[in-house]
């Protein structure tokens, strides 16, 4: 039984996300599973590196699978691209050691988020970049940003996961969290060792009230402490967020 | 009675072009027309600078119209921005001469066509990318953009009108053909005093022909001479092309 690693991109917006949810849209998971199981004639399991949620974008999902086919990887690629819409493509497969795991071999996540802050909305970002109409002023995200970096209890940024409460330790460790101009707007880049459920998303809403002013780069510490979700801003919506790379 | 001129930028996906064709799609002409009609309270025609095919992106289309209605430029983009579908989008309206013709006092066009050169293909490109899995020279495409620049009977990279077939003038001077290294692949970019119908989808055809060595730079000279669109290599799809700026 020989494991493999899957590097996965997809445009999220057809999907219910990563994992099997209720709902009427298939998720990427079962799509590129159901693909293996075609392209290699057996059952298996697909394990991704963590759930991505409706509508959230991914340049750099990983997954694993075990099987005891031998194949080249690039012509199972290839199958698999053609079994695939043209939405969801498998861009590597590696052979890895059988002890490696999609989600608990990670070292760290890396996640954009995408503002498009021109005046009128843009028809090509309108699927990839959440529009924010507001004027942002970049030092003061970036003074908030700041605040945000490091170890921290993350419990204020963190909503309850849909369906069953597991009991996880919410300290994470923010190491990057930059903010790039590119044209009309800007992307948030942000690295951890792990995020917690609809971290990213938190976090941006907050750094977006914080570049409209109407929280201080001090309030952020206040919210931290506070290990309260009701303390912080909105989430954001899920278009504007791309899962771009797995680090092991 | 006022002038007005719209500048436009549309996704093409959903859209049978800017004119009504026959069939199912909507055309953005006639999407533009009824909110303007619906936000101005009266009947008026729009007239573009010219068609866009379907599946073809502009992100700067024009197109005028008359009223004699006194508007706030400003609020009047925010109501049709409100009307419209999220991939329409109204960016400029601006007053013009009463003589101003958004087709015919146009001076030239800027087209832009993208290629999508990754070994795999992109979801996030898959709707505004051509995908090409040749490897393709980029001097031996900039060999052949030389010899299209200039004045030339562009008759071999001109389809037949579909229905009603206009005579015209096939002479048109090419000013500008770039051939720019972005992620992913190149860009195209096309300027003229006007383009024959799917002329640059024609031309894009013929330089990824010499890209991947299949016609030399001077087979280029000989299927201008021709003036027999079928001397010239295939047609490329839709929706890599974007109709850039029209130039008054």
């Amino acid at each position: 039984m020989a494991r493999h690693k899957l590097t996965i991109s997809y445009d999220g917006t057809a999907y219910c996300g990563w994992q099997v949810q209720s709902g009427e849209k298939p998720s990427i998971q079962s799509l590129v599973q159901n693909a293996l199981q075609t392209a290699l004639r057996h059952t298996l399991d697909l394990t991704g590196s963590g759930r991505t949620d409706a509508g959230v974008h991914a340049r750099g999902q990983t997954a694993h699978f075990d099987s005891d086919v031998d194949f080249d990887p690039n012509k199972l690629r290839l199958s698999l691209n053609g079994l695939l819409p043209s939405d969801v493509r498998i861009f590597d497969i590696e052979s890895v050691a059988s002890n490696f795991h999609a989600r608990y071999s990670a070292q760290s996540k890396i996640y954009h988020y995408h503002l498009h802050l021109d005046r009128v909305s843009n028809p090509f970002s309108r699927l990839y970049r959440h529009q924010v109409y507001k004027r942002l002023s970049l030092p003061l995200m970036t003074s908030a940003a700041q605040r945000l970096l490091g170890t921290h209890d993350f419990t204020s940024f963190a909503n309850e996961p849909q369906r069953g409460s597991v009991a996880h330790d919410p300290i994470r460790t923010l190491s990057r969290l930059d903010i790039v101009e590119q044209e009309g707007g800007v992307r948030l880049e942000y690295e951890a060792d792990g995020f917690l459920y609809k971290m990213v998303r938190n976090l941006t809403g907050t750094l977006i009230e914080a570049g409209a002013g109407r929280i201080s780069p001090s309030d952020i510490d206040k919210i931290l402490a506070a290990k309260d979700r009701r303390k912080a801003p909105a989430t954001t919506p899920p278009h504007g967020l791309f899962l771009m790379k797995v680090i092991y």
